[in-house]
């Protein structure tokens, strides 16, 4: 075998604008772009570890950890995890047994439906209103509460499909006049937009790193109230020092020092949000006025993230020599990567964090692209 | 808060000689630090991804996880999981229920107990013979196995404390002859030396990207033989792509990538484990001529991987001001650092990947220390 391919390799989108809302709130702060050469290694930030990952002063993880993400997400408790995923699995995987239930609304991420599996919990789901809003309506929670009877109940804030922001608070206030945790998945909304855990009454809240609070994968947080710690958090039986859910440790690297280098510049940005929504709703203005490309979800949106129906780049698409890859080839073109190739009618794109240059970039191009029609 | 303390950190071992054995086999390649700026933002490494991490096939990460690292780890299926202990856990959670019994030797490292505790199994231990060889005895598997039924076999090859490395094949042996799957745990072998997960008759096989694979944290993999596909990495009923054991996708950006840029490198240096295991002899040998100095485990040592104990060092620290503290900050003016703060009596280390003048002045720096007494 060719050993060689494996090196050297660069990244095409390096240089591109990149619309996928997966990449948009990973893109590395200025700061932890400066600290990587001496904290890439292995595991780098064990050097001074008395054996437990959030107690490690040097760097301050303690402090990063006890104080300033708790803060941030005005909860109890925080831990760090291997994504959002691995801190909803850790979640269910304690608060809940095998064949109990968990109720979550039908636009939650394929990972919390994984995860749930993993934990081998029967999967109850609240549907949305289905095109064009994909609306889940709170007070649902109430009445399928009543009927699965469920040990967990999980929240999608946003969802990363439409990017709909649901009453959290709503759904929280059911949660507890039923008396059941809450759970809320904030992968797209933890260091991009102001949260608050006490606020929403989530019982637990997941963050992504990598997603949106501009770290290098893998790296999730994960927030709760303090009445779940002896719980989540629980200790092992012979190593005294090692919580069990976390296997000891969470993120052992790189990454945990890119979330806590970006730290003070997520700070920053989320203070900005509402500029991201205004941009993000001229962008949708912008392109609806081309004819042919319509916002689904929640209208106007709230979010960066955004799902549009372009009918005009499937026609196209169907007269194309290229098919449906052809909308990637000419955005490609325009050095914007990041919708799928081969999709033309149905996808998601994000404008998280693009400057007013980028932004007309995009527009200008989608506008060019639909005069080929 | 003061946020700025999170920004601008430098790794203050970053220069120096480091010891730690978690350390030594982290050090990214020169091949994974070149291509770091591309790919350390986010979820870099999924810009091309059709929905499964080890399908990418740009990077060629599906021809790095199917084809190149099960030819290195000799078996059937392998898949990147967020470390060694992640691995375990997939693994014991996968092939037991709760309440299951797994049987796993003394020496076995704490996460590999904790990751049992997590999967809720009752844990049996194979003691060693205690000081000073600490040894696993092969044969005592066979008789444990009749006693306690166990589902899952364990075998730390080489454990973490004395870098003792039991016969593996003996004990996959015994395991094929009782009709019980065996997990080799090789955290300190896979990218330190050759292993073949064959010919240890071993079912499954785990190693650390960051602990020996020179890869930035966290990251591990996962080998096994392919009859347990279908169990370990069962599919989603819901999301068919999508494993559920790696809640869909294991790590998701910046390691992969220093799993696969180091990978040309790490399969060269494997060829050098002779030379390795020489230099830790000749360095046990060197400090032992010192006097109040002695390897522990197994002898002559077969690892890079050692543990002292140093009686001299501990008379030392008995009439020194700085107390048990006075070795790491002796080491440390001399530019050699991962010797825990605190300890003068026993402790590990590793000489792996030191050259010849790193190590001479490692033995020349224990000689002045040892003349302070």
């Amino acid at each position: 075998m060719e050993l060689k391919q494996f090196t050297g390799i660069c990244r095409e989108s390096i240089n591109l604008i990149n619309l996928n809302p997966l990449q948009r709130g990973g893109l590395l702060s200025e700061e932890a772009r400066r600290v990587a050469p001496d904290w890439i290694d292995g595991y780098s930030v064990c050097d001074f570890c008395g054996g437990c990952l959030d107690r490690i002063k040097k760097p301050p993880i303690e402090e990063f950890v006890h104080k300033a993400l708790p803060e941030f997400l005005d909860c109890d408790v925080v831990r760090l995890t291997n994504g959002a995923r691995e801190a909803k699995f850790a979640i269910m995987h304690s608060v809940c047994r095998e064949g109990d239930t968990i109720l979550m609304d039908g636009n939650a991420h394929y990972s919390s439906y994984v995860a749930a599996e993993r934990a081998r919990l029967k999967i109850e789901l609240i549907e949305n209103s289905g095109h064009p809003e994909f609306k889940i309506n709170e007070d649902d929670y109430a009445k399928r509460i009543d009927e699965v009877k469920p040990k967990l109940v999980l929240l999608t804030y946003p969802d990363g499909n439409y990017g709909n922001l649901p009453d959290a608070r709503r759904v929280g206030k059911i949660c507890a006049e039923h008396d059941v945790p809450f759970l809320l998945n904030c992968a797209y909304a933890i260091g991009r937009m102001p949260i608050s855990a006490k606020k929403t009454g989530a019982d637990f809240i997941v963050g992504s790193g990598h997603k949106s609070m501009a770290s290098s994968g893998p790296i999730g947080v994960l927030g709760m109230k303090k009445e779940w710690e002896d719980i989540v958090l629980r200790k092992s039986e012979k190593y005294k020092g090692k919580e069990v859910e976390v296997l000891g440790c969470g993120p052992r690297g790189f990454s945990t020092i890119t979330l806590m280098a970006s730290f003070p510049s997520v700070v920053e940005r989320v203070k900005n949000w509402d500029k991201e929504v205004e941009n993000s709703q001229y962008f949708i203005k912008s392109i609806e006025a081309i004819g042919g490309i319509k916002q689904l979800g929640v209208r106007p949106t709230e979010h960066d993230l955004n799902f549009l129906e372009a009918e005009i780049f499937y026609e196209i698409s169907q007269k194309h020599k290229k098919k449906g890859f052809f909308l990637y080839h000419e955005l490609k073109k325009r050095g914007i990567v990041g919708i799928k190739p081969g999709l033309t009618k149905n996808f998601k794109l994000s404008t998280y964090q693009l400057n007013k240059e980028e932004l007309k970039k995009v527009i200008d191009s989608f506008q060019e692209i639909s005069r080929m029609n």
